[in-house]
């Protein structure tokens, strides 16, 4: 059995990805990926609960992330900018993991049923956020649209961040939450 | 071997949406739809490639309306009228339909991965309007933008119109596209 180690969930993820690029996700084993990170399958059980979770691990956190955020607004703010708010609380986590991201968006992109994960994991996101907006006294379809558009200006500002690294994924955001004010005030 | 029938599709469509929603998709076979709606699982095939196709056929054409739509507008136009046109052309189709629609939204509610295959559709629908503004000039992230706000705005107004039989669905759509110009520029 494997000494705990400090490490051994970063050592694990890093192991993983570096698979899932080299092999394909679906060619890649637990206990392949356990080997390569020098551990054993039983430990990489204790950090995760299967081998599609070191790409989706971290949802509660996130969600937790995103309706904390948007709850400590104050009264006066407006929807969207409550919703800017949470997503860059986000976009300021992820920016520091760019290698990680990025590279895991190409095992994603590798893959449909990945895609149709993060898909879906974006969407509970973005439901999670209109619920809290709506706590918040905000309408429908207001609080609904908020939060979808938001999560659609942070997937692009995210696609475009990962392809050019010459700004952090904060500032892509902030650009992309602008362009939908402008393109959606132009009907 | 079945007659020709000349509404033979649209029987087999009922019959199909009405088993879903009696026993679940998973749970129903090619041969009692063809059962159900008189004709042969042959028939059947003739016009559906599988069960899923009974509810996301008609993909190529819908793509074909959104490009078209959004090709057609004059080049003074802006990318969220465009796009707003299309999806409008989209609705007026729909919105003659609202049964069928609303049943089969049940279903796919019911039913996580075909959840997801409405998911990718909507995205697919997505990038092909985001496209087609490229070709108009529309630049990167505006094109992107309006094309994924458009869809969820699409979305939503969906959404509602199939739980309230008030107004037709581009009536919600147009109130969606209004109230998605207000929040956005509510930063």
């Amino acid at each position: 059995m494997a000494r705990w180690e400090p490490d051994g969930r970063g050592r694990l993820a890093q192991a993983a990805l570096d698979l899932y690029l080299e092999r394909g996700f679906d060619q890649t084993t637990v206990a392949e990926i356990a080997e390569r990170a020098g551990l054993t399958e039983r430990t990489f059980f204790r950090h995760y609960g299967d081998k599609r979770e070191v790409l989706f691990g971290g949802q509660e956190a996130l969600h937790e992330l995103i309706s904390t955020t948007i709850a400590e607004q104050s009264d006066s703010t407006a929807p969207m900018v409550a919703m800017g708010a949470a997503l860059t609380a986000f976009a300021e986590l992820l920016t520091q993991r760019r290698d990680f991201a990025r590279q895991r968006q190409i095992v994603i992109d590798a893959n449909p049923s990945l895609q149709e994960r993060e898909l879906i994991k974006l969407t509970s996101l973005a439901a999670t956020a209109a619920g809290t907006l709506r706590d918040r006294g905000v309408t429908e379809p207001a609080a609904s649209l908020a939060a979808e558009a938001g999560v659609a200006a942070f997937r692009i500002a995210f696609a475009r961040w990962i392809q050019a690294d010459d700004r952090g994924l904060p500032e892509f955001l902030t650009e992309a939450l602008r362009v939908l004010e402008t393109v959606t005030a132009g009907r």
